[in-house]
């Protein structure tokens, strides 16, 4: 296992690279990507099974971003590196559906012309919740080290019993929020959502303060304190807590409510403030309508993937603590390290090619407040030729 | 019953109206008001019950609001007028407690110091959320055309079976937002709530179009499109629906999504589209999360109150379609004339004197869009003396 991520995209133009098997999720705001590479010549032995060896492939998943307003960088980046040609002869591997990728979310149905004129290639669709599904389902039982719980500002990795996973609540945080109750492979049911999400942060964020990106809003939101603009229970109680209700006086009684009554203009206030104030707002609102729902279907684990989190400390400090507060502890927030991919990894697995377990994923020295989207984490597995 | 409002405020002078009974509740950013006023001499016939004749006065109840970082524009008020000065003899009525009155919200504690030492009067507190109980119980019980549901843009009027009352859920929408399992008179809990309220509305409004009131701002989201802002299903899908999840392509997907992807600054989107973004999104988010508190507990009926409503349609309607659309119509949402004075009419009726059922409501000739909070119905009842 070597520490690697994405960015070394000229290790691509290795002629003993192989590149296979793109599979994309279109959303509102994001594009997301997973391709398989064979990135070395590496003899797969499984004496076990010895009439499959030469169907197997050992590789690596690799993970891209783009935005979707800038759809035709991302075309460009595929018909550059011939992501496309996924069916590259090697190890007995088919060369069929060459002109066909997997492709889910919104996007898959906006942009399949564009897909078919400028790459020549068919989008192959499949549903959106049926991939966040497979993804999570794919993270959960086959990635070491995949899901963790966030205390204290910890990231505590989590053994999760494949027989004590299901059922469970996810919570996709993309543009929109999705909430799924899932009851095992291909078994769900979508039992919720709410449109406050990741597209509304950066939506509203870049409204408020003009930041350059997601990740500048989220740096930003690092740096801010909420308490400037939010009305607090102190705020209104003259420094009590209301404890009969059991919110004490730093409880947020009404976000951004300091805004009212105070006589000042949006420039006014720092856009670090402002960024908190949206962030906890949002994280929070998330927490408690999943907290809610998981209540409804007596749901204990809920993990949350989805572009917003990022591996932000506060939003997963913020959304941990909502899901504790409403639930008195009764129910657990968890996260996922490729949180983003889920839609993309679904769609990955929809090609049916993925052989061995566990797979091994690569060290994940995130920051998350780095300006690149790409920075995330390879996993190596195998892949069995499907015919 | 005339028609008439506490605009009419001139005619608290009169010689033969005696005003008493004043209580408040001193939000975070609003003060509501109520008080009693004999506004005629008028007999007062309850043949059943000779003996309490004497201590029964017929009058009103007056509502008035005002900003809670205009406190002192109150206390003036309350001084120009000599509310306070309750006990006034009339009848027979008790003289005790002139220097005390009733108060709820957190302001009774923040503000205690400065009425004693303006006014010289004490508040004799009442619990914020017991008050929102009792004046909701108050207005559901004893105002004929009270409450009423919001279908299709018309108010239907409801009789409610006093037998068939509890339980329900109480929604109480401040600068903050309180929901309450109300199972009886004086008897209610506190199951959930969310800092997503009107605060947040109006705070958040006011940054982003730099409206001047809470009215302004209802006028300007009036006038507005949403679908400007918002990132609809529609426009992630390429105009379709997503109708294996009961998504059609004009459903919300993103609040304020649409901002992510376009170049545009804050300025360069009209005010009015802003506002009803806005709007829509607090208001679909308390509906959601009513519902989500009303289907723990199998309540059926969800009263929505506190001033942020404010008769105003679009208001009412999102909430009324996010409630029937989340519980598939087994749950109904509804509203209350006096919605913001709750808290105000529950610390009033906690002098524990009102005697006539019903009471007869004021004509109640509302504009929502009007600039001036004042503009409230008025409420005819019986007083009788606790002593």
């Amino acid at each position: 296992m070597e520490d690697s991520t994405i960015q070394d995209l000229t290790l691509l133009n290795s002629p003993v690279d192989q590149i296979s098997h793109l599979a994309v999720d279109i959303g509102g705001s994001l594009i997301k990507m997973v391709y398989f590479s064979t990135n070395r010549e590496k003899s797969v032995d499984k004496t076990q099974n010895n009439s499959s060896k030469d169907n197997l492939l050992s590789g690596r998943l690799y993970f891209l971003m783009f935005e979707t307003s800038k759809i035709n960088e991302c075309l460009d980046f595929i018909s550059s590196k011939q992501l496309h040609c996924r069916g590259v002869q090697h190890h007995g591997f088919p060369a069929s559906d060459k002109n066909t990728i997997k492709a889910t979310g919104g996007g898959a149905f906006k942009f399949a012309d564009l897909f078919k004129e400028k790459l020549g290639i068919s989008l192959d669709k499949v549903d959106e919740m049926s991939s966040l599904v497979s993804g999570a389902n794919f993270l959960i039982k086959s990635v070491p080290s995949e899901a963790f719980t966030y205390v204290n500002g910890q990231r505590n990795y989590e053994q999760i019993d494949h027989n004590d996973l299901y059922p469970y609540l996810l919570v996709n945080i993309g543009s929109g929020v999705s909430m799924i109750k899932v009851d095992g492979d291909g078994k769900y049911e979508r039992v919720s959502g709410t449109s406050v999400g990741g597209g509304t942060f950066w939506g509203l964020g870049k409204l408020l303060t003009k930041c350059k990106s997601f990740d500048d809003l989220l740096e930003m939101s690092h740096q801010g304190n909420n308490r400037v603009i939010d009305m607090l229970v102190g705020d209104i109680y003259g420094g009590s807590d209301y404890l009969k209700i059991g919110l004490t006086s730093t409880a947020i009684a009404s976000s951004f409510g300091k805004a009212v009554s105070e006589d000042k203009e949006l420039e006014e206030y720092r856009p670090e403030d402002v960024a908190r104030s949206l962030l906890r707002m949002i994280s929070n609102n998330i927490g408690q309508i999943a907290y809610l729902n998981a209540l409804r279907f007596g749901l204990k684990k809920i993990f949350f993937g989805g572009f917003f989190i990022r591996g932000h400390a506060y939003t997963m400090d913020t959304i941990s603590v909502a899901v504790d507060f409403w639930s008195k502890g009764e129910a657990k927030a968890m996260f996922l390290r490729h949180e983003g991919f889920l839609g993309a990894l679904g769609a990955f697995t929809n090609y049916q090619l993925v052989e061995e377990f566990p797979c091994t994923a690569g060290h994940y020295n995130r920051n998350p407040l780095v300006e690149d989207l790409n920075d995330n984490g390879i996993i190596e597995c195998c892949l069995r030729a499907s015919n």
